[in-house]
Order: structure tokens, then C-alpha cells, then sequence
């Protein structure tokens, strides 16, 4: 006889049933420590199969309840620590249940599921359990920028392109550009949440089973927008996951550029920014060290993001559902990903409101290696109806003249202009000197440019309601979005209560 | 002098004007040729720049008109030979007109934009065109799934896990997964295309210009559905590349597991399918081989497509704006990979609907290595009450007994079923032959599966009419697309003529 | 004053110093339970450095001995727990030290030092020291494919191209395979080695310093076999990670590729081996199910390293020296897939040599589907001196005959390849029906091949000499090297012995 | 009939043979457009086939004879274009012989080989001939590095970490750690290349053949070192294309440092260096913009080595044999790949010497931010006998003291140090004026460092010889490595001459 008492019992996959040895530790991968973020959310499955199960009548309602009854029991001793007590793993519901009522009772839980659907289901609640945070934080940081906005749009600075500065702009509309990357990251998170949030429940392992299981119920309980439709889809797909490691990519490598704009920003030779003691460290040998430890990590988050990306692909690559257990790396690098993930959002969101401007070295920077050229050529076709490749050129010759000569471009004089002017073509062009320090002046330069998205004060303050508005859509879209989780927690809880409470003592009548 | 003759005009670069030397040609990756898919965009660009340019008189009319006309010269010309004559890359349009006339009406094109939005404009239409001819072969890919679907629902064939027979299942129900498979696939193409398709244009390189431009007409003249606000946003940012990519990579991922199913079902041990010869090659050594060339061609695009995210991901690595040029490597990469997707689609829809089922093999298969044995398992709970885990472990010891005895599923008794129940709980469980064979059927098998989903026939085909209209919704959506770019075009000759015409005569006045 | 009592030194980054706050708890990386593998090396370190300070008197030699009492004594209490209970980290030798004896005593082991060499040396020995353990267990996979093979060399089967059947060959002549592919991976390893025992002691953080350091001391103490000579390069080149990592992905690749054909060659389908039970697992519903658990581990080593890879690359993107705490996400991952790379190996040393050959059903399928097509052709040219293609268009013809037909290999008639040759060219080939016989038996193919590396028992045995012998030469090679390191040990050891001894007793008379 | 006449030999995989329809378009990609680097090898594999056939009589002398005139003939008339004349692919060989001389001899070539090692050699050598462009591009690299160090060992400039100054040190002394970088990587292409040039001919697909071929002397012929001996090995083994693009990667990483370095020192704010004209662009609306296109071009390679090994990993994924066709995608990617970094090595060659340094500029910087703080510490410990802690947090508050009133390091007292220690300890150090002072040069800084590998000018040059040595050393390596490929061309064309001049004039006589 190979039935197992309560107390011994050490799930189905005990020697001397199908197989015939145990196996090797090095492969047992399926204790709790190991369950990463999914614990809860598989300890939660149990719970609405259960319910399910009872109020179909797939099991008697009575041993539905008694089972019911055993795990809020387990809830008021520790999830973890009794599931760890029994062995662990994605099973360790089902081998409580059976030490506690034996396999009679505890046997009947694994009707109509298979591990297919426990995995399932408890790493697409994980991951949108998670997905919901980082939507959270998102839209936290969103606000963190729109509060800046306004106080630094006359923080005038050099923009880069080429590594090479390009035209002067503002510290406000470069804060501006990123509240946009992050609704775009938003945007992202929310079309993922709305294939992610879908349940896989009662698929099994790729077709169902012939119980009468009711998939919309089980569903409603763990908080999903609908069932999975194809049963096989709902469990040997994984473009989810997919999806999901690439747009965290995507939003690690926009974490990881505005890292690298504030490592830049940060260095003695840019001297334009400066951060809260907090964020760094210093070094043991070099104690004028003042490192950007907060950059850094958000820098990382880039890496890692990208790693995560190409191990879900790499691990996917085979037939539908060849590969099964090469899961489990990917899945231990996404939790590590998505904890760091929150980390960085949450540094991010308290540092960006400490750093300190210098601003008065931002402007200077902004109006003495040129940036501002630009806007003499402008000038000549404002001006002097220049066509624009003409004006570009003899501004072109300008700078090359005053870097010949070593002359700062605040020290341009309009006989120079006209130097360059005639070596082009033949003629001055004549502009007054008072257009010219006009068209030099990095401040002005930002603020002539009005037009739809520009950097002046105008420009980038007309815009903010209009980002206002939209992160006030998106956080009302979280406020549902988490509403609904929390109701089919509820439910749940309601549902087991109705259950427990009419069967209450049958199980004792045995 | 150096401002140059018309005939002899090379650009802006020229040396003697801001530089003193020639780019060497090593570095030089401006040409047409390298365009890739941008040189059609690019040349739309410089025609509603014009456009609106003249339209706002930032440009004199006449000089706008004038250059329109020779622009609509060049394209009965052709335009990509047109434009490599004068030296090809993105400025080729403002050397052709400067060359044919003159700097002074020429050299007027490229005021209040810059090679900023050139580049960026060039790059997003050409994306955004080739996305939505992949949405489009996505949605003709899914309308052939659905034809196959009704003649397959009884093609009943072993389903896999972990590389292991695990249920029977149907040919109808797998190709019905792929329904939803493409399906998510063209709703994160959508997705995406929401964000691809906002024009950059006026952005000029990160702070727009002081020039009266109206970025939300030229927005609309080139079929974008508005402007990417802000302008620093518009250009720097490339989050757009990465998702892109990334959306690539997940379909790639895709069109490769599926490559993945067809390759091994095809391999002589499944012996389950068989392609049309036009598919496959043969070896010049082994003569007996018929190669499936379209299902590794399909294997291929999953790595294109992942090396091309990871590209994408590492070149945009830095500090905003810092990487500029890095982008060629990831846009020669991309167009290609635009190119292969475009082929595998098309490969994919020709293929599926001529391959060749072995039924009969399919069907021996899902019944001669206990796939079936899960409905054993559940007769014995459905008949006689046992518990799922009990019911389990018999069948488990059975599993083992037929294997230790050689004893194929198909002649299993109940004698022995009793032997396991027996081994594990000391008592017979005397289910009736009947029942048992019924379980061990593995077409019975799929056909219990009713629920939702699920592999039967009738549960299948329940979900069909949902597919077809959430296909005909997505039909719809691209018409809608299609139409706007097409609208676009026609809007942006309209607008030429009118110009064209109003002006006609004005430039010889000069 | 700010100077610490020895009690609660809390490290040099203390707040009021340099900086003016304590590191936020979420950028806080650097406690023990963080520093992986290095932990241990970065104890040698602290014992080499000091010998070496103290040898050369750049410290008193009294408080060199004090320390390296105190250090000692650490170790009877362990090391780990120790280091944690004053804070953990690469500075927690320091931190104990001045504890135990002050700053006036414990502040002078960080002279001549950094962080960036303490980092530097510890993660350059972990991963030696891994590498070593690498290079060991290649050579126990080698050695047990070598036994293997002898008894294998006649055990028939199918070899497989584009997932068709390709030729018939043994699974001795596939062994051998295997044994020259992990040659190559030790000969990668080797030379990696080459490169990454190297020592950065000294280099600090970039230009050493102006304290009396001896470089090569340190490096002899610690097992290195050198100093990496520019101390920029030392600290700030990472060429090493980068080789590593992309090592450890070609050998995770291979180690993958071994998983897959296990894999296949485990299906139902194929059935040509059989693993034992204890590296796989049974389903919790499919009680059919004997889950291959370790070649899925093996094919899930391909994408941790993979990973790795790539965030190696992409953390290190950037100029010299910027990148530094990203290091640690790469330093995580990379002592996770050491672990999991040492695991696999193990594994697969275990696993091979239980692995049951289904030795009929090999031989079996290498006969029946074609496999054996070329030596038809062979035979042709061989006996009628026909041009090899028209052999083998011949054969080609044949081979689809009896598709069409639906006749198997074995029931070729020399009719039916006269019927072929006619279609072909118009007369028969009048093979004999001895000949067409041994060309179609797939044994027969094999040991027909005795060429250089062939499949023939003869051909694969002939080789084994020199395997062994090229094993025996890398066993060697690492036996040296294992006794380098645990003689650098020694002599750490006997050098504080000589210190400890010699001024034992000074410190207390301060 | 279905035998070709000799013009219309179209290969063997017409329709009608094996196979009854021809392959579709989009999956051809066999022709000589597609065959990228391999054609020439292709084309020297047919000769050496031929001789080593011909030699050991595996086909008729004669025959030999006679096709081996027709491909001398080919190549006078051109090989490219007369193979995409018949058709191109790697079976252009044959099919043009067939044409030119019949099946009955052109058929003949094929014997005892097979697209395997077709495809494979081809690979083989076109990829060793490119490794060899690099190694010797490498060693050039490092000339120009060595040559340029004597006169910049006195250009002191500031290191970096963290992205903020660390220590003072000299561009020289950042030179000679590229020379060991670039050392490094010549290596790791050497031991690759001993892995690489091995020849798979004649194992044909994986079991060789039946035929009397001499593998041996096709290795010789083709200036392989030897033969790869297991044939499986030889053609489905793919580990050295992993390790190749992962070499190229690690290589390619470098490059992208060096970039990097390059790319910030150049910025407006760095300023410290100033790139020739002709390796730099200007911007078509930012006149004053010399954007450095060199470095981009480097950085770029980092994403294209990277993304393409990850997509050799992704591609080689799965079981021995089953990727054949995907692996056109890696050598595609490969062959760019090869082309951009030999372009990227020789503007590197060509723009490091012509770089111009600000030398004020740099020493300016290494002086006025701190960087040389650990040196007034070392003073500390030097002069006073203070720990090193003692010192470094002394020094620490310094440095916080001049940060909060804004005294650059250069108007530092003794004063404010005993300020500082007295903050810290409750007393003043005392250090000298004098000896303040010269802690405080960064040019001192420099000069004190001649430790091993240290940054002073005496200890860079000490090293100099030896890096000259080693340089002299691998160029000789290099000589040896193409004297090697050159012989054997000219030994094959011997062995042709031989067997063309003997049997001149037989084929007519047939």
C-alpha cells in the first residue's frame, strides 16, 4: 500500500508511484523560497478554485468548506511559513490540506487544474500585481516632473546633440520632455495590463478537463478582466511575458537615459546640477568623492532590463510548450527586475525635487560655446531676407573666424559678421549690432521660440494643464484598476465566508 | 568668394566654411543608398515643408511654387535616381533645387527645420507605412487560421509539455490559439502605432526655431495623427525605436514558435504533417531530404528580430541626444528586419492552408503514449467519488505497470487498473470496462472538453464568430488607417497644386 | 570632533565628514550579503595587502602583526558572521579592525589601497577561482564522455539536418562529438584564464599611489600570475567581464544544444532514449508524465548566460570609469550563473552515463525513412561509374517513387531504381540486388565510413587515444594551476605566521 | 527524360527529381548576391575539391583535368559575374561545369562532399581571412598607440569614476592602457583563430562519405591547420561562430570605450581635446556644430557586435543539426559586421595621431576640482605618521569646508587643514606650507606615481619596451599566419597546374 498518512503524505511526486526515484536536489527548483513573487498569488488561486469547485459542486460543498476552513487557519499562521513547513512549492496548498484532513478531504483540492494553471495563474497575478505598482509610481513620478515644471522653465542650459552642444533651451521644458516619455511609459504599461490582467484559470495544462469548472467565476475571484478563451493559448503562450520583459526594457532604458543626463550634468566639468548628499557616497581613498550613487542605479536598471528581455526570449524559443521549466530563470530574473524597478522609480521620485540648479553656470554654458548660433543666421533671414542656407553658411565662416582668432561669441561684432559675409558673397549683409546681441543672448534665443512644444516659459507652461489632465485620467485609471483587485479580494473572502459558514461543522460529521 | 554656383553647389558641408576638410568617406553614410526605406518619406517631407512654408509665407509664395514645380519635375524624373545625381542623403532634395535654382531660391527649403526632423520624420513615416503593412498581413494571416479552423476541429493530434506527450488535442484548437496569438499581436502593433504615428516635424533639432511654422499642417500633410509636443521630446526621445522593436521581437517570437510546431511535427519520428514542395529544398548529397525551408526562414525572424531589439536598446544607451549616428546601425538593421517580417507573413499565409495533415498519425499518436491517461484519472473521481489525488496516483501506478510490462494503453484492463488501485489503497476500484475504454479514447478525450475553450469541436467552433469579429473590427481599423495616410497625400497634392497653379509664372519674374 | 570611538566606527562615508548624509536604505549595496562570491577573496585581500604593507614597513610592523592577530581571530569566529555584525561590506576588515584596535591601528590598512582594487581583486579571484572549478568539471564531462563511447560506437541512429533525418550514424560517433566541443570549451576557458589571473592589487582606483607598494607581493600572495601592469587599465578595463561572460555563453550555448538533443531524442515520437528517473518529474495531473528535469535546467543555462552577456555589454557601455555600481548587477547575475553552470555540469556528469539507449528503435528509425538514400547513390557511382549527379538525381527520382507509392526503403527493388534511372536518362543502371541491399542497410552506411573523424566504430575509436591523451595534458594543466593557488595560500599563511610571531607581544606594549 | 541538357542545367534542385514544384521566391537565397564574404572561399574549395579528387583518383583524371581548365577559364572571365550567370549560389561550381562540360563531367565534382562542408568551409575561411584583417588592423592600432605615447606622458589631465574626477594622470598613461586593452584583444583573436582555421572538408554533412577523400590535403590546400576531426563536429558545431561574434563583441566594446572617452573629452565642457576637421561633420541648421563622427561610428560598433552575437546564441538554439537555414541570418549580420569594424579600426589608425590636445586645458582640470585630494591625505600620513583613516577623514572635511565657502583647492591653507583636523581629532596637523603645496599639484601628483604601471612619465615609458616586444612579437605571429594562407593558394595552384598540364588535352577525346 502506497497511500500516505496525513502526516507523512510528500505530494504526488513520491518515489514508487509513476517514477521511481526522488529527485536530485539540484533540480528541485519548486520550494517556497523559490516561488519568488507568486506565493501569494498561488495561495490566493487555491482559494477561488476551492470556492469554485464547492459552489459547482465538482467536490462535495462540505469538504470544499472544510478545506476552506484549514487555510484561513494556515492565513492566521503564516502563508509562508506553513507552506514552507509542508515542503514548499506551488503544491504545498494541496499537501497542507491533505496532512491537516487527510487525502479523502485534502486529495480533492487538484480537481479540474493542473501545475500548468497554478503557474500561470499565480505569475500573471504577480506580474500585475506588479505591473499596477510601477503604473502607480509612474504616474507619482509623472507628478514629481509637472511640479518642477513651472519654477524651472527660466533655468536656461545647453542642449546636446553629438555629444556636442546644439542650442540653448530650458531645465523646465527638458523636465517637460520627460513627463512625456513617462505617459508614453504609462501608455505602455496599460495596453500590457490589459492582455496580462486576462486569466489563464481552469485551462489546466492546455485543455482544460472534463469538470464542469466555471473559468469566468474563478476569473471574477482573483480580480482578472475575463477568462483566457483558448485553453491552449491561455497556458503555452507566453507573448505576455514577452511583452511584458520588453516594455520593461523600454521603461528601464528611459530610466536609464535620464540617469545618464544627470551623471552628465553632474560632473565637475558640466558643474550644472548638483545632488543631495543622500543620493551619493564618497570613496576610501578619494575623499573629495562625491558619487552619484542614485544615477548609477538607475543606469543599471538599463542592463538588467535588457537581460531580462532577451533570457524571456532566448527561453521561449522552441514549440508550444517544449520549453516549461527554463521558465523559472526568466522568472527569477523578472521578480529582481520588477523589485529593482520600484526601487529606482521611488529613488527617482524623491531625488528629482532635492537637486540643486546652478543655474547661473547652466546659462553661462548655454551662451558661450555657441549654441546659440542659430538664431544670427535667423536673424539674417528676418532681418535681411537672406535665404536660409546663405545666412547659414556666412554664420558658418563666422565661427570658424572667431575660433581661428579665439573671440567668445558675446564679443562678435557686427564688422566680423560682415567679414564673414563678404568672403561668402562678396557683400555685408550689414545687420545692426543691437539684432546681432540679440540673437547672441541664449535667454532671448530660448524665449523666441513660442511655437507648439518650444522650450520658452510660455511654450511649456501652455502645455501643462493639458499634462495635468492626462495624468489625472491615468490615476483615476489606477484608482479603478486597483479598486477592481481589491473588490475580487473581497468577493473572494465573502464567497469563502458563505461557504464556511453554511457547512460549518459538516466536516466534523464525517 | 565661396558661395557656390548652382551647377556646383555640394552643400552645407562643404570645406572652407565652418570646417576646413572633407569628411572622409569611411564616415560618409549619407547617401541614398543608405537611406533605406526614408528616402520616400524624407522626399514627402521637403514637399509639405514647402507646403506649409509657402502656405504661412515664411518662404516667399513664388519661391515655394517655384521649388514645388521642380520637385514634381524630379519625381517624373525619379526621384531616387534624381537625388542621387546630386549627391544623394537627406539633403539631396535642397541640392537639387539649389542646383537647379540657385541658392537664392533653393537655399530657402530648409528654414525652420533642421537634419533633426529630417531624420526623424523620414524614420517614423517609414516605419509607421511599414507597420501598418505588417497589421495588415497580421490580420490576413489570422483570416486563414480561421478558414482552416472548421476543417480541423476533428484533427485530433497529442499536445506537448516539457517536450513530453501530455493531452490529446485538436489541429482546430491549436490553430485556434494562434487566432488569439495574432490577434494580441496586431492589437500591440496598434498600440504602438498610436505613439509611431505623431509627427516630429518643426521640431528642427530640440528647440524648434523662431520661424512662424505650423507644425500641426505639416502634422497633417504627411498623415501623421498630430504633433509630438514637445520638441525636444519630438527629436531626442527614441523611446518609439525601442517599443518598435520590441513589438518586432514579440512577433518574431512568435512566427518562430510557430516555425518551431511545423518543424518538429514535420520531422519523419512526428511524421504528423507535411509541406507543399514549394516550400522546401532538397540536399545535393542526401537525396531523400525535403527541407522546410519556410519554417527555419520563420525560426530565423525570431533572432533578426531579437538582435535587432538588442541593438536598438544599446545604441540608444546615453545621455539625451548624445547618440545620433549610432541610430544607422539600428535603422539599417530595422529596415531589414521589416523586409523578413514582411516575407514571413506572406510565406505564412501561403503555407498554412497547403500543408498536409496525416490524420491518421496524428490521431495514433494521441492515443498509443497514455496522453489520454489524465481521463482515466477522472473516470475514477466522476464514477466513483475517489479524490482527485487518489484517482492520480492509481493511474500513475498504472502508468508505471503497462510500462514495466510492455502493455500498450489501448489493451489496459481493468484487471489491471484494479492492481494499481490495489498497490495504493488496498481496494479494487472495479470501474466497468465501458467507462474505462471510453476514458482511454483519445478522440472521446477531446471531445469531453466542452467548456471554454476547450479542444472540442463544439467548443472550438463556439468561439469562432467572436474571432471574426473581433478580425472584422481590426479589418476596419486598418481601412481607417490606410485612408488617412491616403487622404494625407492627396491633401499635400491638393495643396501643391494650389500653390503650383495660384504662383505659376512668378519665379522668372525675378 | 568627529573622530569615531573604536565601538562605533560605522566606516569613513559616516555623515559629517565629507558628506552631510547618511546613503538612502534603497542605494545601500555593499553589505556582506551582497558581495557574492567576493566575500572570501576580499578577506585574502585585506591578509595579503597587510603582509605586504607591513613587509615593506609601509606601515609599523607592530601594527601590521595586531591586525593580522585580529584578523585571524576573526577567523576562528567566522569570517561572514563577523563582517556582518559590523556592517558587512568590502570594508568590513577595516571596520573590525578599528573596532578591535582603533583608528590609530586599524585606520592604516586601507594605505596604498581603494575601494576600486578591493573590488577589482575580489571579483577577479571569485571568478578564477570559479573559472578553475569551470575548467575541472569540463574535464570530468570529457572524461565521462570518453568511457562512454566504446560501448556506444555500434548503437545506430538517425543524424538529423534542418529537422529531417539527414544519415544514419551512431550515438559513440555523436559522444565523440560532444568530447571535442568541451575540449574547446576548456581550451576557452584556458585562455580566458590566461587573461583573468591577473592582479589589480595596487592599481587603487586608477593611478596606484605614491605609497611604497609592492604590486608583485600581493599578486604572489593572492595566486595571481601577475600584476596587470598599467594601473588605469587594471582597475578601469573590463575586457575580462566581458570575455568571461561571453565564455560562459558559449559554453552555456553548448551545454543547451546537449539539453535539446536530449530532449528530442526523449519524446514519445522519437523514443530513442530513456532517462533515469530521478532528473525528471511527473505532472500533478498528467500522471503520465516523466518530465525530463535536467535537460530543461541545461537549455535553461543557454539563456542565463546569454543574459549575462548582454548586460555585461550594456552596463559596461560608456567612457572609461563612469560605469562603476552597475558593475553590480552584472557581478549578481554572474555568481548566480557560475552556480547554475557548476550545477548543470554536475547534472550532466551524473546523467550520461544512466541514460538508457533504446538501441532498436535507433537503429530502427535510421532504416526506415531514407536516411541511407546517399550509399544509393554512392553505390551507383562506385559500381557503374556514374558522375555523383546523376546518381543522385537518380536516387532522388527513386526515393519519390516510393513515396508516391508508399513503399518503404527496406522493399526497394532494383526494378524500381531501373524505373528511376530510365526516367532520368533513359536507360536502367542495372544495379545488383546484393549491392542495392548493403547501400540500404543504415549499419551497413556507418561502417562503410572510415574516413578521418567518420562514424564508423573503426573510424571513432582510432580517435580516442588522442582524446585521452589531450585530456590527460588539460587534467594536468589544472592540477597546476589548483596547487598555484593553494600555494599562494600557504604562503599568505607562513608570511603572517613570520609577522604575527616576530612582533608578537608590540602591540600591546603601545 | 529528365536529364539536362548542358545549357539548361539548372541545378539539382529542379522540380521533377525529388521534388515537384520549385521553390518560391522569397525563400531562394542562394544566390551569389546572398553568399556575402564566402564566395571566394566557395570558389577555392571547388579547386581544391577537384585537385585532392583527382589526385587520389576518387573521379577520372581526365575529368579533373578538364573541369579545372573550364574554372580557370571562369576566372579569367570573372567568378563573380560567371557564376550569377548560371544561376550563383555556393553550387554555381557545378552548375557552371555542367554547363561548360556536361553532366558526365561537370557531375562529377560533387563526389564525397556536400552543401555541409560547402557552406562550411566557406564560412570557415571567409571568417578566418577577416580575422586575420583584424589582428593585423589591431597590431596597427597598437603601433600608432606606442608611437604616441613618449609625448604625451606629460600631458596630465584628470581621471574619472562615478562620472567624477578621481585622481590626476596623463594621456599618455591612457594610451598605454589601450595598448594593453588592444594587447588583450589580439589575443583572444589568436586563440580564437587556432579554433577557427580548421577544416570541416570532406565531412560533408556530418558522417563524410563513402568516398577515398583525403582530408588532410583539402586542409592543406586551403591553408587550414588541420582537418576538424569528428565529421559531425566538423559541420554541425557552430561553437566557433559563437565564440567568434563574442570575441568580435568583447572587441567591439572596446572600440565603443575608446569612442566614448573620446567623444566626452571633446565636449564644450570637457574641452580637453579637439578632433581633425575631415572625421567630423557640421549640423544643416547649427552652423557652429563639428560633430565628431568618428567616435559615433565606434560606438556604433559596440551595438552591432553585440546584437550580433545574441543573434548567433538565439539562432544556434536547438537540437545538434535542426538550425541549418537561420543561420544565414548570423552571417549576413557577421559579414557587416566584419566590414564596420575593419572600417571603424582603420579610422581609429587614422585619427588617434592627428587628435589634438588642450593640454592647459587638461592640466587645468586635473587642479581645480579636487582631483588631487588623496594626495594631501598621503601627505598626511607621510609627514605626520597619521593613519591612513585619520587622514582621509581629515582631509574630508577639507574638502566639505572649501565646498561651503568656495575656495578652489589651489587657495588652500594650512590654516583651514588644521581647521579640519582639529573638526575631526581636537588638533592641528601642521603640515608645511611646502609640503601642502606640492600635495596639491596635480602634475606633482602625477610624478610621484612610479610604481609599477603607475602614471608618472618614467613609469609609462619603463613599461614601453616591453609593449614594443610583445607588439613585435604578434606581428611576427601574423606574418607566419598569412604566409601560411598565401602558400597554400600558391600549392593549390601548383597541384592545378600539375594536373591540367598532364592530362591536356584527354577531355576532347572522349
Amino acid at each position: 500500500v502506497r497511500q500516505q498518512t496525513a502526516e507523512s503524505y510528500r505530494g504526488f511526486r513520491t518515489a514508487g508511484i509513476r517514477l521511481t526515484e526522488e529527485v536530485v536536489p539540484s533540480l528541485m527548483d519548486h520550494r517556497t523560497d523559490t516561488l519568488g513573487d507568486t506565493l501569494g498569488p498561488i495561495h490566493q488561486f487555491d482559494k477561488a478554485h476551492l470556492v469554485m469547485l464547492s459552489e459547482r459542486e465538482v467536490i462535495p460543498r462540505a469538504d470544499g468548506a472544510a478545506m476552506l476552513r484549514e487555510i484561513r487557519d494556515m492565513e492566521k499562521r503564516g502563508v509562508e511559513a506553513t507552506r514552507l513547513e509542508v515542503g514548499g512549492g506551488m503544491h504545498s496548498g494541496e499537501q497542507f490540506l491533505i496532512r491537516r484532513l487527510g487525502e479523502s478531504v485534502g486529495g480533492r483540492i487538484h480537481a479540474g487544474r493542473s501545475s500548468g494553471d497554478l503557474g500561470e495563474v499565480g505569475r500573471r497575478v504577480a506580474m500585475r500585481d506588479s505591473v499596477l505598482v510601477l503604473m502607480n509610481l509612474t504616474n507619482e513620478l509623472r507628478a514629481v516632473l509637472l511640479r518642477l515644471i513651472p519654477d524651472t522653465v527660466d533655468a536656461v542650459m545647453p542642449g546636446h546633440t553629438h555629444g556636442q552642444q546644439a542650442q540653448p533651451t530650458t531645465y523646465g521644458h527638458w523636465l517637460s520632455m520627460w513627463a512625456y516619455v513617462f505617459a508614453r511609459d504609462f501608455e505602455r504599461f496599460r495596453s500590457l495590463y490589459s492582455r496580462l490582467n486576462m486569466s489563464p484559470a481552469g485551462a489546466a495544462i492546455l485543455t482544460g478537463s472534463d469538470f464542469d469548472v466555471d473559468r469566468a467565476r474563478t476569473s471574477d475571484l482573483l480580480g482578472f478582466n475575463e477568462p483566457i478563451v483558448n485553453t491552449m493559448d491561455a497556458i503555452l503562450s507566453h507573448d505576455d511575458i514577452l511583452e511584458c520583459t520588453a516594455v520593461m526594457a523600454v521603461h528601464g532604458a528611459n530610466i536609464e537615459r535620464l540617469g545618464e543626463d544627470l551623471m552628465l550634468w553632474s560632473t565637475a566639468e558640466f558643474g550644472m546640477i548638483d545632488f543631495p548628499d543622500r543620493f551619493c557616497g564618497t570613496s576610501s581613498i578619494m575623499m573629495q568623492k562625491k558619487n552619484p550613487y542614485a544615477p548609477q542605479a538607475m543606469k543599471a536598471l538599463g542592463g538588467e532590463t535588457a537581460a531580462l528581455s532577451v533570457m524571456a526570449l532566448y527561453v521561449e524559443k522552441g514549440s508550444t510548450g517544449l520549453p516549461i521549466m527554463e521558465r523559472h530563470a526568466t522568472e527569477t530574473a523578472m521578480w529582481s527586475a520588477f523589485a529593482n524597478t520600484k526601487a529606482r522609480l521611488r529613488d527617482t521620485i524623491e531625488l528629482l525635487p532635492d537637486i540643486k540648479l546652478r543655474r547661473e553656470r547652466m546659462e553661462y554654458l548655454a551662451g558661450a560655446h555657441w549654441a546659440q548660433a542659430t538664431d544670427v543666421a535667423a536673424a539674417l533671414v528676418h532681418e535681411k531676407g537672406l535665404p536660409w542656407r546663405t545666412a547659414h553658411q556666412i554664420v558658418g565662416i563666422l565661427v570658424r573666424l572667431t575660433e581661428e582668432r579665439g573671440i567668445a561669441p558675446r564679443d562678435v561684432t557686427t564688422d566680423l559678421l560682415d567679414e564673414a559675409a563678404i568672403e561668402y558673397m562678396d557683400s555685408p549683409v550689414q545687420l545692426s549690432q543691437d539684432v546681432l546681441q540679440r540673437a547672441l543672448d541664449p535667454r532671448a534665443f530660448v524665449e523666441r521660440r513660442v511655437l507648439l512644444g518650444g522650450p520658452s516659459a510660455a511654450a511649456v507652461l501652455r502645455e501643462l494643464p493639458g499634462l495635468e489632465r492626462g495624468l489625472a485620467q491615468d490615476i483615476q485609471f489606477m484608482k479603478d484598476a486597483d479598486a477592481r483587485v481589491a473588490a475580487a479580494a473581497a468577493q473572494l473572502e465573502e464567497a469563502i465566508d458563505a461557504l464556511v459558514g453554511a457547512k460549518s461543522g459538516a466536516v466534523a460529521a464525517r
